[in-house]
């Protein structure tokens, strides 16, 4: 097999072929090394690669193997977690200018899971300055490239793990998700990005930008692997009193359920108005697909979402305002325009209104509660429009303006308010190229239905299998 | 039996001679109503008395005696609860102008239960202004008094409840507890007052002072009538998300349990500084006499507790102003000064400072877990010194002077950080004849060990057994 063909398999694909020993781990590895090495210039996804960690990773996973000790589905596969996952001894940027020389000091839960089940590291990747955007344009270290169209925003926050997953850098990512960092990326890549309840996966070692509010998750090539990195993941952890002492269900097991009589609740209020048309309509294809595999589609409202943005804003500038304070008075100049501006807006809201909008989060929960006992799940766009271009901040979507970096989060922000399971996954490509991405919503640590929906209906599609030019090595795309 | 008698039983010792109809609850009512019409003026311990809703109660309860449909130990027992709690149709002021003419359109769930248990509503009781302050020095309603010495303070905010069950106008009462208002009247004044563990009673239906801090929990003549009404008011209650699906022990029960052989910290730094002598003579008294009876007291040191009353102060004002911030905008001259200025102190914390207070708690609550791994439950004086002179607002302690209405709460509040189970009862009297508290803390949920413990010393000591000369008919004490 060439080296190039490896970096193009999902987990599911590769892992019987790893642990058949057809191919081995240092192969995988040094694939994706070399095309890292070639690519990651251009694509900006990694802040750091771990060349020698990762080798020295894979040639254990190869002896293991070769001794019969075969870990799981993901031993031997190269993964590459966000720059704000702790990995013991590395550097931990958080993509900012003020952490450029932080070396991390621990491990995070979710990375040492990853390794405890055989995975590799490859290294760490981009994002938006301390997660806190929707763009990933890093004034510091670039912006990671879209590798369908380097004109456009990868999305964010976690854009390097889109792009890495979708350009072939890394076979699975995690990022994190505080109010779509990792379901935007995924939608405007065309990888899937699954954001899972809150207090399902441990966020120890996790650089927060909002306590209430993040959520770590795997970025993947398939709905089948996003089952399998979740499984390795999910799970209570002492070290982070959120997360919940609750059994963590066979993910893939779950893939494989019938759909048939789910029902799906399609809050057309709010979550499918100023939509761009081609974004309307593959996701009412969507919706049409899954009605062909006997899932009933219910149309219903949820009236407190239009209160989401302002009180999920002052929550965010809020608790991200308490971590920054002190960096914020003595090295401004060190942030970027756009995330100092949101630390200041943390300096001028109340306490009082801060738990206004907690308050708020409460009545939000209970809404959307109740609609899911008449429905098994939700299912939305994930995002407005597909990949804005870079240098068109604000666009025009029925027949308004619409400011992209404030609007890209709209649909995936409710769910972190209330903290329900999340992914988007691909449904389609505008006339451009550009991905399109369903988000399918489900009930407090109920992963398994939104998985299974989504396992469904990639079943019966091909859209997850579209590689961009760019990867398969021609210098496609309008840069 | 003499009307007046009916007024100073236990309701443990009642309640049997009820169950007999040696007694009837419409006597005791009576006894109860008289009691009230001569002596309130002088107390101002009711806002609102009930005459005929009470005696309907009290026929009703002694019609079901009679036929033999005996509910328990509250059948027939006049009570009364603090103008905070919603009795459906009857006004309830919140001891404030702003809601002079304001009458319950629900019923508390405390309210509901006691009346489920058959227990007679005398009315309603004074309070500090919207519950906070520690004093009960109310600029609208009067201030209530103190019934061992009418120029003393008789402690807050719960003062009306203490009062009303120390002098004979109420068999047992409901206070809440923000920061100490039920332990600290309940010390003041001589009698046992208990705040359970935040989530084990509802607050549905009580009127907010702040919603992370806030405990409803009885104020008694003995410990034992303290775990009878704690019987008939928790348990988990769906109007209320922030109780807890626990099951309720049998308290009663429970009190006769041994206490030989339990550990009780004594947390001598901080909780030990700058009493009052005759408070440290008294409560090292006290814990002789539980050493005599077995229990092992051990001295330990809770070193964040000196920031306890900084965090205290972010959150209550912050959570006050929350509630108030409209009323405080169109209504400022209808509040009392000092409600008012904490209120504009609330104007001033910001999200990120509150948030920081919160996480504060996180530490506290691991500190005080960690030390009630080692003993059973905790053991300090409730305040600094028996009740202050109302004239006297700064005393001299320890070489330094205390604003008595801020340091009042100073060994409370902790309890209301952690939200653990806390009670006082009566453990001697200074020279001039007052009261003093011993405050017992103890496990998240372990109402049972504290009562148990108190029960004990109770029943080898007699300081619950004494009543105000005032009580007795006499005009005693120095008006």
């Amino acid at each position: 097999m060439a080296a190039e063909e490896l970096t193009r398999f999902t987990i599911a694909e590769l892992a019987p072929r790893l642990q058949r020993r057809e191919v081995s781990p240092v192969e995988v590895t040094q694939a994706h090394l070399e095309r890292i090495a070639r690519e990651n210039d251009r694509l900006r996804a990694y802040l750091t690669v771990l060349p020698e960690r990762a080798l020295a990773a894979a040639r254990r996973a190869e002896a293991e193997i070769a001794r019969g000790q075969y870990r799981g589905p993901l031993h031997g596969i190269p993964v590459a977690v966000k720059d704000l996952f702790a990995i013991r001894g590395v550097r931990m940027t958080c993509g900012s200018q003020i952490l450029a020389q932080h070396v991390a000091q621990q491990q995070a839960t979710v990375v040492q899971r990853l390794e405890d089940a055989g995975a590799v590291l490859l290294g760490t990747l981009n994002l938006h300055e301390f997660a806190w955007g929707a763009t990933s344009i890093n004034p510091h270290y670039g912006t990671p490239c879209n590798p369908w169209d380097p004109t456009r925003l990868p999305g964010g926050s976690s854009g390097g793990s889109a792009v890495a997953t979708r350009a072939g850098l890394a076979m699975a990512t995690l990022g994190t998700d505080t109010g779509g960092s990792v379901r935007i990326p995924a939608a405007l890549c065309g990888v899937v990005g699954l954001k899972p309840t809150y207090g399902r996966v441990s966020r120890h070692g996790v650089f927060p930008l909002c306590w209430s509010l993040d959520h770590p998750g795997p970025l993947t090539r398939s709905v089948t692997d996003a089952a399998l990195v979740l499984q390795a993941i999910a799970g209570h952890d002492p070290a982070d009193p959120t997360t919940r002492r609750l059994p963590v269900p066979d993910y893939a097991g779950a893939l494989r359920g019938e759909v048939r009589g789910l029902r799906l609740g399609v809050p057309r209020p709010f979550f499918f108005e100023q939509l761009d048309e081609q974004v309307a309509r593959a996701v009412e294809a969507a919706l049409a697909v899954l009605r062909e595999l006997g899932v009933t589609c219910v149309d219903l409202d949820l009236p407190l979402m239009r209160d989401v943005p302002g009180a999920s804003l002052a929550i965010m500038v809020t608790e991200a305002y308490a971590v920054h304070e002190a960096w914020l008075r003595t090295r401004p100049q060190d942030y970027g325009a756009d995330v100092r501006l949101r630390l200041a807006l943390g300096s001028t809201v109340l306490g009082a209104h801060y738990l206004k909008a907690q308050r708020f989060r409460a009545l939000l929960c209970q809404e959307v509660g109740e609609a899911l006992r008449r429905v098994d799940a939700l299912a939305t766009p994930t995002t407005l429009l597909p990949a804005p271009r870079l240098d068109e901040p604000v666009v025009r979507l029925g027949g308004s303006e619409v400011v992209v970096a404030a609007n890209l989060a709209r649909f995936t922000r409710p769910f972190n308010l209330t903290g329900l399971p999340a992914l988007s996954l691909p449904c389609g490509f505008s006339n451009e190229g550009l991905p399109i991405g369903l988000q399918l919503a489900g009930r407090p640590f109920d992963e398994a239905t939104i998985l299974r929906l989504a396992y469904a209906y990639e079943q019966h599609t091909s859209w997850h299998r579209r590689w961009p030019a760019t990867a398969l090595g021609s210098r496609g795309g309008a840069a």
